[in-house]
């Protein structure tokens, strides 16, 4: 049977425990709805005692399912002050799997608050708590670096930077990536590595299974496997045809940029001048010369969306650059070189930064006239600030919404305090209202919809229905696979339901696959309601309403009144 | 008839309006919860257009009852974003009612943030906008020598310094007081000089009337007059026994030293060593060798509660140093010296500043060791951050609450964002109980009550009893008159509703003058509500709960629960 594991940091006590019927057949996002849900306070501080940093993977993990090994971290989030599940690529999700770990909780919170702590697990799925202290503020890459020394390259390292540590609300939690041992993917939205600050973990480093964990099959296990081989082999022949295998969510730029979607000039609603530059062609220039694309995060991934890119010396800059990445700090800070926003990136990831909250930041700097449109030093300079911990780079650490309240500006691109992604709401008012109604802050994972710009193709209900669809749709993919992975379970529901059965036993019943969507959501809904979380909070800001997007040639339009009759 | 003014900083209109039926009978606190409940959108930004600022006299202003001219400045409170009234003495309620003006409303806000204007009103009630650019960023001290030298000294100033032009959430709205002319009285509380600087206006000037305007009683003016006579007597009696008057309240130290109300070293719970040093006959020593005291803030005050304090060399530092500043810049910052403390209210009163919040801010700072305990030379550094604008100094600007999170610091003394004053809520249970339910946040004139230490003589219940009774009453005198002359009214409330109807016309019943309290807290609360302030949001911080207050050896005890009945 998997096994969960619960490290309680005020008392230092370490308990394994078996991953209980509670929670079976429930992984990812809707096992830390759930975990939440029965274990956490809603009201309780996010960096105090109270809050738990859950460690999980996937229904699929550890099955032989391609990019069913993601790891999704949770917590109540010390920026939209709601539930919070972010979950990312690389190794970590693959050796817990290995082991049988389906869980780690990490609770209570040390008072000492001097203190610095590993989590290191053994190739036997043993826990351990080591002095960290040597490594307190060091950043991700050299953090890595040393670990692997010191505990040799068989490990997934999963870490915060000095950001986490200083407990800004804009940390995220970085990951070795596959192949590279990079900290190059991030856990990143929502601020949970202030929560790993708060309980003063700095790493929590995971060797490789001395014996590979098997697990027991509830229902059949070759109906499973002759499923999961047609699967893989839809998900490889899928990803063969998509850009985002070719180029990688990169090639979103050329779309968003003809259709009014990217963010430009701290989302002024403006066409962005040089897109050519940070586009396709210019990136699969860059990656062909400077690097390497087709990259896959995680072992055993079929999609590879992933790339490198080296300086001009072939010297390693950053990996896993995304798509909103390239929009926040390109175009949205008037930046339009991708070698710049690929520093920007590797800065995140080594500070442990959520880079879309970042760049939002930088940029409403910028609209502010705090530093000057597009200009990269001073980008740098303020980067240099929140390493520092001096007052400003405090605030930048917290995020877009708390640089635009000290800034008193009045422009910020922010829903439930967390900054927009690479969507403006008003060319993708589908997108618009997911980040307005959704249980996450504004996040474009939780519910993506392209191209609802034309009012008279999609009238304010069909927008309204749309998002709400794909909410629930995303709350299925979070439990079980990668984005870019999702497609041909989607399409085959019959497929997944017997999947489903195989590994849990029980009936192929739809509904206990739609459950994985409806339930969590409905956790997460309750959750973020008893927390505090209003209908008045389901807004976009003002001034998306008053300024018109000028490539679609409108405004948002989706009625605040609208927008707050979700989720009640 | 009454006048109101009502000037528009978006698009520069100037309106001069008879003071309506919707509003007669209000005055003060009463008539901003009416105007605000009628005009002003809950959940508008307290800094943008859609707020209102408005200047108002109480009830009986202008009509030759002592202490009942009064300023109220009300609006949207950019600090708790709820309903603010802070009244305030000096000398613009007497000129603006002998005028004939009851209410100034400024609404709009310039989209050119950059200008600054100065609204004047003449000797015959017209109002101006002038411009005030020449006066950006200069404090309250230099501002109103200036305003004198330029519009000689028959004018009332009532002002922001450079904390309101920079829209620090904890900015007052000086006036100058009577007498002196120095600007040393504040609407201090809720950071309503945030408000008037996002109107851009640097400062009302009122000129002295060419023509005293003469009120047309509805009722019989001979019964007011002489009942006007019987309670201006009383109150100027009972002001001679009262250590207010004799003293001024500085006097109260000697009681909360005593009975662990006084906050010490960030509300610790700690005993002050050093209480006598900052006692009242400290301050008599003090008063008598380098001040005055019995000074009277407005024009006919008998109450004559203010001071004035110079230093060594007899230079004036400061009027008004009030037992809130000495306390909260004195032991809770772990200071024991009273022209130390004269300093720090100086510079409050210059930069313009809430003492309270600002010292409470100071004391985080203190017990979060970004300065040492008691470190003078520190806490003007801190004064000079604020001025210069940095961004520690931003952060400072906005408060202790804004400052504690800042900190990441858990010990913050607020409640709604706003510092508790010089009251401990576990020594002073009523007090706290009004701290956390009060439509005002932490505001110890919104329920102020004495000694409910002892549970076994104030059980919980009654408690709450006495905390809700308080704040119905402070409603009826903050729509009234000055709160150390309310007592004589309070206590025959025969005559209070024969003066009433005296001047409003009517019959004299006690509903119409409890209606000024009930129908008051009725309009705010709903206000509040409808702005989003929830019942879980009246609470006292956690620490309270835990740690003990060691004078009363005890925790505060009201229970959450119990809090979170209030207003419901």
């Amino acid at each position: 049977m998997w096994q969960s594991l619960r490290i309680n940091m005020s008392d230092f006590t370490i308990v394994k425990e078996e991953f209980g019927d509670l929670y079976m057949g429930l992984g990812g996002r809707g096992l830390i709805a759930k975990l939440l849900t029965e274990e956490v306070d809603p009201k309780c501080d996010p960096l105090g005692e109270k809050n738990k940093l859950i460690f999980c993977t996937g229904i699929f993990a550890g099955l032989g399912l391609t990019c069913a090994n993601r790891l999704s971290v949770g917590g109540k989030s010390p920026l939209t002050n709601g539930v919070k599940e972010s979950n990312v690529g690389g190794t970590t999700g693959t050796y817990m799997a290995n082991l049988g770990i389906r869980m780690i909780i990490i609770e209570g919170k040390p008072e000492n608050q001097n203190g610095l702590w590993i989590l290191r697990i053994d190739a036997n799925g043993e826990p351990h708590l080591e002095n960290a202290m040597e490594y307190a503020m060091v950043n991700n890459y050299e953090l890595t670096k040393k670990l692997f020394e010191r505990f040799g390259t068989n490990i997934s390292i999963t870490s915060i930077g000095s950001a986490g540590e200083r407990q800004y609300r804009n940390s995220s939690i970085q990951c070795t990536e596959n192949g590279t041992g990079y900290p190059c993917r991030a856990a990143a939205r929502g601020g949970l590595g202030a929560v790993m600050g708060s309980k003063r973990i700095k790493a929590v480093v995971i060797e490789k299974a001395a014996q590979r964990y098997k697990h027991e099959y509830k229902g059949d296990e070759n109906t499973f496997a002759a499923l999961r081989k047609e699967i893989n082999k839809q998900i490889a022949e899928t990803a063969k045809k998509s850009a985002i295998s070719i180029v990688g969510t990169a090639s979103i730029v050329d779309n968003t940029s003809r259709n009014g979607a990217m963010p430009v000039r701290n989302f002024s609603g403006e066409k962005f001048e040089n897109a050519e530059k940070i586009g396709s062609s210019a990136f699969m220039d860059l990656i062909t010369k400077q690097g390497k694309n087709k990259h896959a995060c995680q072992p055993g991934c079929l999609v590879r969306c992933s790339n490198i890119i080296n300086d001009t010396d072939g010297k390693y800059v950053t990996g896993g650059l995304e798509y909103e990445t390239i929009a926040l700090f390109g175009p949205n800070c008037d930046v339009d070189n991708l070698e710049t926003i690929a520093k920007m990136d590797r800065a995140c990831d080594d500070i442990g930064l959520d880079t879309i909250d970042t760049g939002a930041a930088f940029g409403v700097c910028m609209d502010a006239g705090v530093i000057k449109w597009g200009d990269v030093d001073a980008m740098m300079g303020l980067f240099q600030e929140i390493v520092k911990g001096t007052d400003f780079g405090r605030i930048l650490g917290d995020g877009c919404e708390a640089t635009g309240r000290h800034l008193n500006w009045r422009r910020i691109p922010t829903c439930k305090n967390q900054a927009m992604s690479g969507y403006d709401p008003r060319a993708q008012r589908g997108t618009g209202t997911t980040y307005a109604t959704c249980t996450m802050g504004a996040d474009h994972t939780a519910g993506y919809i392209r191209s609802t710009d034309r009012r008279e193709a999609f009238p304010v209900e069909n927008v309204a229905e749309m998002s709400l669809d794909a909410q629930h749709k995303m709350g299925i993919r979070d439990s079980v696979i990668c984005g870019f992975a999702f497609a041909p379970l989607l399409a085959q529901m019959d497929v997944f339901v017997q999947m489903y059965a195989s590994v849990y036993g029980g009936e192929p019943e739809v509904s206990r696959v739609l459950a994985l969507g409806t339930d969590t959501f409905r956790l997460e809904r309750a959750f973020n309601t008893a927390a505090g979380w209003r209908p008045e909070d389901n807004k976009i800001p003002e001034f998306f309403y008053k300024e018109k997007n000028r490539v679609v040639d409108d405004v948002f339009d989706i009625p605040p009144e609208r927008l707050q009759q979700f989720g009640l």
